[in-house]
């Protein structure tokens, strides 16, 4: 029961200390993770993100130490031992434990996962809605690939935080591209517009999902680039992620958006629907 | 005797499993390193790796864990304990041990350090020359950071030496910026070319003193962008980096450059001299 850990083949303490200096997440960022959100004792979307890791691993010519059955299973048995039925599950791949080089040595990969309580974002938040800064993005650009090196993502986030937003917003020459660990979204007349999905963005779990469901509901969606005064013209925006689902934006820097946003709402609604038909 | 580690105030054993799953570290590359060389018994400008270790740690918005003398007293004894006269000192600071979030953690940063044996070029190679492979640079913008983001290196690294060559040449947008794990250098007409020490490169140690030596040597010097075609047109290129010292390139790709290398031969020679006189 608790907080539960697993490194390099086995169940350890979430404190223990299992990794050597020279492990390629270490020192060089060198892997790739995912964190799934459990609900009512069930991973959400498991298959998805299990399918993204297999995506990073093929760009990243990293061979996953386990088979996609394999990690499920140790996934439900952290998840057991854990006795949490809303949780964050977490967990990456490095390229192993080697002497330290660039080149990718021979060793095995590494897999390793925590299972902690959901970070559930609180009701009043939710109605409300956050305060998102733009930030320039500076990252690399291979941004699709769910990586490690999340050095820029960090900073972002803490400069957002530090000036008493929720989140950051990236900007590339006046284009806007994503959150700093989150998708953005913006609709404007009726239509649902969001970065394509190309490499300089992360493709999103949440933000596929949310697609689905504006086609189903007959929302008209426009994957295609947009400039920073779109977004501030923006009817209503949002985010998504895997712990944020589909978050209102209250405000961009100092600019409020309209309080009232009726598809944000109907498809934070049928994104919660979701996982609540499944439990 | 032999190789050495530390990891948070204290020496472990460099195979030890130190680091718990949710260091910095390991899950964000939230830290900075450096590698010292040193040759007969004295690491080499340690001076110059620990201020350029404050500015990283500056631009991180990070405290390091020790005084810079603290750090050489660890070094020192680092060095004495494993018996080596030439070795490789690498060292890190990572943001620390914390439950995992983007923002940065109230927690202390950690130190840790390890001692190998020099990788040292081999004399043949010194004189031939090294091949090197163009690669796009897709790194982020604040290169001047050395911090543990280092996938794209590595990945460049990687390609380089699949192919045969041994190092991998940054070009962003056709300008030549600087190696995966090195800076560049060009000579053209009697002059030395390099890029500017702006965020799109690494402002190497080497590289600071090799202009340094440029100067004394009187060979002019242009630290200003240039393109491939520049590169292809140069009567001399070299690397440099800690371990690479003063190591001349021999082709890029398919293109073979001249055999002869006055400028930097002088320029290699100059650098050895520095070490051999303070040994």
């Amino acid at each position: 029961m608790g907080e539960i850990a697993f490194y390099q083949d086995k169940f350890v303490g979430i404190d223990e200390k299992v990794v050597p200096i020279q492990e390629r997440g270490h020192q060089f960022g060198d892997g790739i993770y995912e964190v799934v959100r459990v609900y009512g004792g069930v991973p959400f979307l498991l298959d998805e993100h299990l399918l993204r890791m297999e995506k990073s691993a093929d760009a990243l010519e990293m061979k996953l130490p386990y088979t996609t059955e394999k990690i499920k299973e140790i996934i439900h048995e952290a998840l057991n031992r854990s006795n949490y039925t809303d949780a964050d599950i977490y967990f990456q791949v490095t390229r192993g434990i080697s002497a330290r080089q660039h080149h990718y040595p021979e060793v095995p990969t590494v897999f390793s996962l925590t299972v902690r309580p959901a970070k559930a974002i609180d009701e009043t938040k939710r109605q409300e809605g956050i305060g998102v800064l733009l930030v320039e993005d500076v990252r690399w650009l291979n941004c699709y690939i769910k990586s490690l090196n999340l050095l820029p993502n960090v900073m972002a986030k803490q400069k957002a935080m530090a000036g008493g937003y929720y989140e950051a917003i990236f900007q590339r020459d006046g284009i806007v591209t994503e959150g700093s660990s989150s998708n953005l979204f913006v609709v404007k007349d009726g239509q649902l517009f969001t970065h394509p999905a190309t490499n300089r963005i992360l493709h999103g779990i949440t933000r596929a999902k949310v697609l689905e469901l504006a086609a189903k509901l007959d929302i008209p969606v426009q994957e295609q680039e947009f400039d920073i005064n779109f977004l501030h013209q923006g009817d209503e925006a949002f985010i998504t992620s895997t712990s944020a689902e589909v978050l209102p934006i209250r405000e961009i820097g100092e600019l409020e958006l309209p309080r009232t946003r009726p598809i944000t709402d109907r498809l934070a609604e049928a994104f919660k629907d979701l996982y609540k038909v499944k439990n």
